[in-house]
């Protein structure tokens, strides 16, 4: 079988606002379901504040470690969107008003509405590449492996279109999704556990869930090798077909 | 001034299924906004996959940044269940089967129901202590500074319900959320950055959101001094009466 390449990358959510809890994320889900689907390995999600050490060093030990590092969050015109002077920070290069940007800010503003704090938005590190913002026109950046998208997420989604094409993808893992009909998982357990073993290609994950009906198992299993994952699904088939379910959910 | 004493806490969701979009997360804003309301800071959250290196790197670095390290995943009867054992190693303790846990699955299945792979859910490192699990039995467990719950939502907000008051808790975090009526992040955001910095213990963040009605801006003064908090919100207040707006919404 031939090496699939392997494409990975780190999400790195910036704001106080998740930490606090008055903002609930969308972002982290979306992107991690996009990715998979064009055949980029998301390996690690972080939520960091809005203070500098802790995005510039975020940003420096997820950039060294993965393909592609993804930001949202902290790129708009008010004093607590700091992502673009960490950027530049972690990077070790300058920052200033990059005239592109100015450019498309001046699409949306008129003269006298691009004051000073709509022309942070156009504050952009030295070497980056623009990434367009359809929807309200300051756009995100690239810089080295790092892509710095709005945490808005209607934006960062138009912008993670813009992105995709540019990006180098991997095999796209496959992934089946089989549900084990009213099994508890301590039935099958043992026997997935072998079935694990027998294909070391193919990662199987079981994930219970509850609601008021009751219980409901999936197992699922992922790899980038057709035919493995193909041969585990259906050993998994197999192996359900086989047991007889007690009452309990786990 | 009394020095609010500050209680701090991470975050580490622990699975594949969140890194490849399979699962949303609903955990983290949940933890977010209850521990903020518990008065201990989040400050910081990580997603790391089912992989046993991973796991330890990420309790290690953060069970000795914060006060407490919360996990939520992996401590189910599969084979990709391997979070119990992971603490181990971080710890640098022993695992085996813990007798208080084996009675808590005793009062769930029947003799004939426990098999191996059940037993693995009372598989406790040593020197923990136990989380009461209400829904399916199988128990959470702390160890030092580490709490390690399940990932399914409701039993994990049934373990963190049972975890709340044995934590020690700080100054409440007193958050104040003005609405901008209309008002763009253009416009405020130079009054608010001088208001921000005549208020350090105040954090100050706007936050816009857009949906198909248009625009909405919201500023959130957050701290644990209220007089402080109160006179920012005011000053938030007193400058918005006195701005007028354009149609953007940055």
């Amino acid at each position: 079988m031939r090496m699939a390449v392997s494409i990975t990358a780190a999400l790195l959510i910036i704001g106080d606002e998740i930490l606090t809890g008055r903002t609930k994320d969308k972002n982290i889900g979306y992107i991690a379901e996009y990715l998979t689907g064009i055949g980029i390995d998301l390996r690690e999600v972080r939520v960091v504040p809005d203070v500098e050490e802790e995005i510039v060093a975020a940003v420096n030990a997820l950039r060294s470690r993965y393909t592609y590092l993804f930001t949202t969050g902290g790129i708009g015109p008010t004093h607590d969107d700091i992502t673009a002077d960490c950027m530049a920070k972690a990077f070790g290069v300058g920052i200033g008003h990059d005239p592109r940007a100015v450019a498309m800010l001046r699409e949306r503003y008129q003269p006298h509405e691009l004051n000073e704090a709509r022309m942070r938005m156009a504050r952009i590190p030295e070497g980056a590449d623009l990434i367009d913002n359809p929807i309200s026109k300051a756009p995100g950046f690239r810089i080295g492996n790092v892509f710095v998208m709005a945490g808005v997420p209607s934006i960062m989604q138009a912008m993670l279109d813009n992105i995709a094409p540019t990006l180098q993808t991997g095999a796209r893992m496959i992934i089946e999704t089989i549900d084990a009909e009213g099994l508890a998982e301590g039935n099958y357990a043992e026997g997935l556990s072998g079935i694990a073993a027998a294909h070391p290609s193919v990662s199987i994950g079981s994930y219970p869930s509850f609601s008021a009906g009751g219980f409901r198992n999936q197992i699922v299993a992922r790899g980038k090798d057709p035919a493995a994952v193909a041969d585990a699904a259906a050993a998994i088939r197999d192996l359900l077909g086989r047991l007889k379910g007690d009452r309990a959910p786990l």
